[in-house]
Parts: structure tokens; C-alpha cells; sequence
């Protein structure tokens, strides 16, 4: 038992998520559980592609056995064009257990390391698109519900939809929708008005469903709603007054940005069928009450435990390929 | 004759323009024409309030007579609340005739100027608005036309739809159009795909008028097509390259901010009723552009005129009224 329990921790595999602006390492035993966690802010965004190999080193050294080499399965923006190596995209449709088919290897100084990144989508019809990182949180889902069919959403900087048949991505859309209530809260003229908002406030979320109604009825209005934001912070006498006024007026934006993208991506939703929300979790309950305020139910899956069970599920397909190991 | 000349060029009043970011001065003389101008970035956001009155002395002194009081009339920011003194918005409906009996008087240092801060528009119903220094460019538009009905629209960072019923403004929508076409271009993923276009160019004009027409017709789609509008870049093998590419791109998204404005101001614009752009001839010959995508006719008329055109009128009624002079 005791020596079982010492074979089970030993280091099997790692797993990467790196991002633009993050990363984050996981230290896996050979029964796929994770044994630690690493990470660091050197996202995609701030490394040259010679850099990749020290950080990645420096996060996970001390994990690495005393010989031999240990198989990375990285996902995300180190396999773009601009990050480590490039990972050309797979266009879609896309059949998510196969995503390692089209991990490239970047050149490594060591030997310590076998990396493989992974592939991101593309499309080109209806309209061109692309998501890097966001086809291993699919192949997560994918992982529990080999043969999955619905509608997913990954709420984000960039939100995406990807509507899946059989376990295969078939379309995805792209929404700007968390960048764009960013530079409108931050750096338009709307950044005297708002603050933070909080869902739990009874007014806050009268705001919040009721902008998501509105723009999801009306998304022609968006941009004079977006001034009208300013104007009711200038002319509405029952907005209660400092930090309550700037919540709940942060909700308002928030419900119209996310209303916008549902107005869009609900278009051709079957309303008796659940939506997937995969991310984190406040921002996924975001979803689910502005998805439930126009009618639409949700479940929801986390985003880390997706993105580790889709490198999971990489990694197994990389074994039994015998492309590594 | 001479003497005629020479007394027609004595100053009467001084007409200004003061916005958030500049101010523009008019010497004008008792025939109403403009004997010289002057301007400085000092515009509202640049001042405290205590500073106008140096500030606008420092234009205009030369023009000013060696004794007696100048009337001044001022339109724009200065008149907000964060301005020089606040003078409160008119609620629509409002007579544009009208505008000089809200205007104020600041408390001045000096004795040699009489300075008349002409009040902005506000709306309650349907939705609450607000504008600030359009409202003379329009009863610039009145002046030409004093019974004037029909639609006016002033693009800009924040472009403004009016609705004029006999020469008073019933209804108007603020679109946040030209903030946030510059955040998206400077700011958001889509810097690195956009520069500048140019509407002489056959490919930049098609871009623009095939998005206005796909924003218009599906302005729920906006925030996607952002995105889509990076993928294309990525993914595009039919995009020229270089900046002819940026050109394209960035007509498309200048394309799609107007488009979606469209979609909401021409719901209800009778389909042979032209449009009235007021505004500099650029930007106005790029909505006409737009407009004409979607089958409405438009004419123009230059903003600089309007303007002074409007205070014109406000300086008219001043000095009918007896309140200065």
C-alpha cells in the first residue's frame, strides 16, 4: 500500500495552460491526478519565443524526475503564431478527441522536456473565426460526454459559442463582449459612471436583467443605450447616489453587453435545450442569469477542471498513439 | 464709402464655440460677419472655472475696443455643470429660436466682456439624453430655415440624432458611434488589424458600404463581426497586404460602427426624405456614404456655419430682448 501510494505520486505527465497574459502547470501522476500546481503572469503577451522553455522550466523543475524526459501538453496561446511555436489551427469541423493530431513540438536547448502544443480552431464559413485554447476546455466536456451535441459557451475577454454534434465542433462565433465592457467601463466617456457591480444586490440585478432583456430585444439600440448609460447618471433622480449608483449602473452595462451577444448567439437556440456555460464560476452565474432573464436554462461546467480533463484527454491520445512515452 | 468700410469693421460681439477639448472665438462685426477667429486647446476638460475668463481674454483682447462692455455668446461645455457655470439643460420639446432664454452669466473679474453661456438639450422619454453645443448647430440649421421639420444628423464622438418639428427639436438619440469606433481601433485586439482608410480608394469604400449594409441588416451580430474582423485578418488570403490591409479592415470597422447607428436612427426615416448632416465635410461625406448604402438620401451643411449661424441667432435674440447691448 504504502509503496503503492509512493508510485501513484510520482510525476507521470504535465499540463499547461498558457495563455496571453497568464500560465498555469499542473504536476500529474499516472493515474491523471493532479499533483501540484505552478504558475506565473508570463502570458504569451510577454515572452520572445526563446524564453518559453527557461519559464516553463523554472515553474516545474522541481517536479522533474532525477532522469529521463517528461512529456508537457500545453494548450492555448503559446501554440499561436506569436507565442512558442506555431500550431496551425484545425479548421472545423473538428472532431475534439483528436485535437493532438495537430500538436507541433518547438525545438528545445534541453532534454529534460518532450512539449506538445496543441492546435487551436478555425473557421472560414459563415464567417472567419478562430479560438486558441478554448477547443481543450471543449474536449474537457467532450472527455465526460464522449458523444456530446449542444450549444456551448465560454464566457470570456473573448466569448465563445461553439455549437458541437457528436463530440465534433461544427461552428463557433466569436463575441467581443467582455473587451468591449472593459474599454467602455475603463476608457470611455461611460468611466464616470461606473464601478463595480454586484449580482447579489437585489438592484443590481433588476438593472443587470433588465439591460439584458433590452439589448437582447433591441441590439439596434446598443450604442445610444450605451450613452443613455451617461444621460441617467446626469438626469435620473431615482438612481440612488455614490457607490449603489455606480453598481448598479455597472450592471446595466454588463446586462447590455452580454444582452447584445445573446440577442445573436440565442437566435437559433432551441429554448427547451440547456446551454453549457464553461468558465469561471461568477462570471458563468453572470451567464445564467442574464441566459434565464430572456428564457433560456444553463448548466455549467468549470473551466479549470474542463481545460485539465481536455489535456487530460490529449495526453491519453498522445499516448496510445504512441507519439510519446 | 470708406468710413461705411471702416465702421462695418468695428467688433460688435464676439461669438464662441467652447468644447471639451477646444474653443473657437469670433470677432464679429455689427453686420454679423466675421472680421477674424482665434482658438486654443483649453477646451472644459483643460479648465477650472476660474480660469475661463483669462483663458477666453487671452484670445480675444486684441479685438476689444478700448472702453465699453463686449457681449460674448459661448455654446458648448463651458455651460456644463464641470464648465465655467452651468447652464441647465432645455427639455425637449424646445424651440431653437429659443435657446438665448436659458443662457447664463458667469461671475466675471474684469468689466470689458458680457459673457452668455447658451444652456444644452435634455430628454426624460423615451430615454434620457443630453446634448451640449449641437443644439446651436441646429438652430444654425433653423436660422437658414425657420420652420424646419425633419431629421438632423451631427456625427461625431458621440453622434446625435434630432427629430425637428418647426424649427423645435421633439425627440433626439445619442449614439456612442465615434467613441467607440477609436477605442476598437486604438485600443482593443483589433489595433493590430486596423490603420487608416481612405473612401477615394474602391476597395476601402466597398469594405465600408458592404459593412454598413451587414450592420445594418444585423445588428445583433456587431460584437461578433468585431472579433470576425481579426479573424479575417488572420485567416483572409484575398486581404491585400501591408497598409492596403490595414485600409480595408479599418474601413470595414468604421463600416460597422455607422452601420449599426443606422440600423437604429433610420428605423422609423421615411425612405424619400433626406437626412441633414451637420458637421465637417469629411466625416459628414462618410455618412452620406452610408446612408446612400442603405437607400437614403442625405444633403449637408458645414458644422463651422451651423454653428455660428446658431449663435447668430442666440446673439439676435439677446439683443431683441434687451438683455444686453
Amino acid at each position: 500500500m504504502h509503496s503503492n501510494d509512493t508510485s501513484r505520486r510520482e510525476l507521470a505527465w504535465i499540463a499547461v495552460d498558457w495563455g496571453s497574459s497568464n500560465l498555469r502547470a499542473w504536476a500529474m501522476d499516472a493515474q491523471d491526478q493532479v499533483m501540484a500546481d505552478a504558475g506565473s503572469d508570463k502570458g504569451m503577451l510577454a515572452l520572445a519565443p526563446e524564453r518559453y522553455e527557461a519559464e516553463l522550466l523554472r515553474l516545474v523543475q522541481d517536479w522533474l524526475p532525477d532522469s529521463g524526459q517528461t512529456d508537457v501538453v500545453v494548450c492555448g496561446m503559446a501554440g499561436a503564431r506569436q507565442g512558442w511555436r506555431e500550431a496551425a489551427y484545425l479548421p472545423v469541423p473538428a472532431a475534439l478527441r483528436k485535437l493532438s493530431q495537430g500538436a507541433v513540438s518547438p525545438r528545445l536547448e534541453g532534454t529534460r522536456l518532450r512539449v506538445h502544443l496543441l492546435p487551436g480552431l478555425s473557421q472560414s464559413h459563415p464567417h472567419f473565426d478562430v479560438m486558441r485554447g478554448e477547443e481543450t476546455q471543449l474536449a474537457g466536456l467532450v472527455a465526460e460526454k464522449p458523444d456530446f451535441s449542444g450549444r456551448v459557451c465560454l464566457p470570456g475577454t473573448h466569448a465563445k459559442w461553439a455549437t458541437l454534434e457528436s463530440g465534433a465542433v461544427t461552428q463557433f462565433t466569436t463575441y467581443l463582449t467582455g473587451e468591449l465592457y472593459q474599454l467602455l467601463a475603463d476608457q470611455s466617456v461611460l468611466k464616470h459612471s461606473v464601478g463595480s457591480d454586484d449580482l447579489d444586490d437585489p438592484a443590481c440585478q433588476a438593472a443587470f436583467t433588465r439591460a439584458v432583456a433590452e439589448a437582447h430585444a433591441a441590439p439596434q439600440a446598443f450604442s445610444s443605450r450605451l450613452f443613455g448609460l451617461r444621460a441617467q447618471d446626469l438626469l435620473d433622480s431615482r438612481l440612488p447616489s455614490g457607490s449603489a449608483r455606480l453598481a448598479v449602473l455597472s450592471a446595466r452595462l454588463s446586462g447590455l453587453a452580454i444582452g447584445l451577444e445573446l440577442s445573436d448567439a440565442c437566435r437559433e437556440q432551441p429554448g427547451d435545450e440547456p446551454v453549457t456555460l464553461i468558465g469561471n464560476p461568477a462570471l458563468c452565474r453572470r451567464y445564467r442569469v442574464a441566459l434565464d432573464a430572456i428564457g433560456y436554462p444553463a448548466t455549467h461546467l468549470d473551466g479549470n477542471s474542463a481545460v485539465l480533463a481536455g489535456l487530460r484527454l490529449a495526453h491519453r491520445a498522445l499516448t496510445d498513439n504512441g507519439e510519446s512515452l
